[in-house]
């Protein structure tokens, strides 16, 4: 039993709280091995802090289940290879974790081999951060970046109405000993959660998030959710993610944000498309060449954080620090509702 | 001889404008091969009306030559293959353009064959722009990603001092029988140079660009100077920064900025470091997928341009289009310091 703590807080065991997640995806339906890679994704969330890619994510992927818009028994499979640095998984409609984890040692084998290789998802069902599987390519000393669609809730710059997605862009770099460099970010100026948490706290949006229905700039929440959010960084951060469109959309023949967003009808399910992971071996790359790579980066490194500056997914790690000496913590109110879904699934709680 | 026009300005045809730039780099010492392919360069800046990256960039070059931070008569070679889908090509120390042209056909044939490949350049002088080296990308129907360091002008975010360069970014699609779909942008608010055109005008800087050298933000062009730039799109813009620092420097054994600025001593001549190239080709990651993807990406680029947004590089195209047609439009000022460039080279110009 998790202990409660001051302010209806309970520290949870990481095994304790994997076991009580996978058990309701099981029961709704997931095979053993859907439950198990998707209940991983979500646990690292909470484990590391990250709340908005955590457990608070089960009852969209429970809803999306029960939509029929992911196949919670999907076998994926990597698909024979063409001979080229292409890892390609077909993901068979079901969510994108366990597709993922089965493409990686290819991945792996073919960066090694050749420099730079691709692992392309296609068919699955995504909505989990991207770090964890950049995390997976910096474990195996491998840079890596990663980037998907999304579905059409951003306007590109200039516009007035969506058709980008909030499409992340991730990338990692490892750094042997140590927690590796990790950026994962919406290429929208917010992520639509961060909108809807204002809305319902009733507060104003700050200037430059979104526009509204006649693609006018807006502050107001619930003008924003029915209009359009902006791309980070102006026509800079609108150009990055028309090339998430065209290189994780496209370029892999699957679905673009508009085309997602066509297909479900609706942005409360979770998102079906295809996914992008390029991964670069330092060592081949930098064969030859004077300087060892991964000492090299942390003279870098040194240098940002010698001048104040942060590294990106610091305030991560060093949750996930607290999470393995401690337990996870989260609310006596989500634990309550973790064993309402355990008991009753999403029938009673929806 | 060019016409000249009101206002002082000259319509030059491009062959005449290019003989006269490559004259004045063959008179600087630079091999016929070495002058042919930074003119080419500079010519296409000037012929699409990207001023920042035309003939203006002339005498950055030659007073780089002067200062010996650049080899003249580098030979450029294609390294022996090593079996990996990675073209690398030693610069020998020259100017990174007819390393880039050397390297571009055996790119073009691994990336046919593995689906994406890479070029890496080393030790080259590089000031051009990239947008010229990703056309020549899609001119073979590749998609690609081009990026490399500067010297060290920006502050990473949170951070107070010059570390990271303005790190340009640039991505192309194909369009067959049409111009491409091209980005190329500085990963700082702001170029340096639009600071100094703002300093000689006496106008201050917007909000965000700048830093003063105590870390505060500044609004005035020559405290910016002497302090440092910011990232576009704060820790978003920051952290692709970062990125490049660690792909296109790091990993590719070249400088990274900062160790661009100490090797130089100055941003007053053109920086020396690597540059990393990624191309894919759209029809191996496409295959066995449904749809075509270069008519897929058409209807996305029909949706941006149907709510009223541009695609990047528009202006440039257009202004392509009338050169081809009219001749690149020069002022007078700018042809009589070609000429005395020509006749006295840089001795009594500066």
């Amino acid at each position: 039993m998790p202990m409660t703590t001051m302010a209806d807080l309970c520290l949870v065991g990481i095994d304790e709280l994997t076991e009580k997640v996978k058990a309701i995806f099981r029961k709704s339906g997931l095979t053993d091995a859907n439950a198990a890679a998707l209940t991983r994704a979500l646990i690292a969330g909470e484990r590391d802090g990250c709340k908005s890619h955590g457990i608070y994510r089960i009852e969209g992927a429970l809803r999306t289940i029960k939509a029929g818009k992911v196949r919670p028994d999907a076998v994926p499979r990597v698909l024979p290879s063409d001979g080229s640095a292409i890892v390609r998984v077909d993901a068979d409609g079901g969510f994108s974790n366990a597709a993922f984890e089965l493409g990686v040692p290819a991945l792996v084998e073919l960066a090694e081999r050749y420099g730079l290789a691709s692992l392309v998802i296609n068919d699955c069902c995504h909505f989990s951060a991207l770090w964890p599987e950049i995390e997976a390519l910096t474990e195996n000393n491998l840079a890596g970046l990663a980037m998907c669609p999304s579905y059409a809730t951003v306007a590109p710059t200039g516009g007035n109405r969506p058709l980008l997605g909030t499409n992340p862009f991730a990338f990692g770099w490892p750094r042997p000993g140590n927690d590796p460099y990790v950026f994962d970010f919406a290429t929208s100026v917010a992520a639509r959660g961060e909108i809807e948490l204002r809305r319902q706290a009733g507060e104003p949006l700050p200037e430059g998030w979104a526009i509204d229905v006649d693609g006018r700039p807006t502050t107001d929440p619930a003008a924003a959710l029915s209009g359009a959010m902006l791309p980070f960084g102006g026509h800079k951060g609108s150009a990055i993610s028309t090339m998430i469109e065209l290189l994780a959309g496209v370029m892999i023949g699957d679905l673009t944000s508009p085309e997602v967003l066509d297909f479900l009808g609706t942005t409360t399910l979770a998102p079906f498309h295809g996914e992008l992971i390029l991964a670069f071996s330092p060592k081949i790359f930098a064969a030859g060449r004077p300087g060892d790579p991964f000492a090299r980066a942390e003279t870098l490194f040194d240098a940002i954080l010698g001048q104040g500056a942060r590294l990106p997914s610091q305030r991560r790690f060093a949750a996930r620090a607290a999470a393995l000496t401690e337990g996870i913590r989260i609310s006596g109110e989500e634990m309550r509702q973790l064993d309402r879904l355990l008991a009753h699934g999403l029938g009673e709680v929806c």
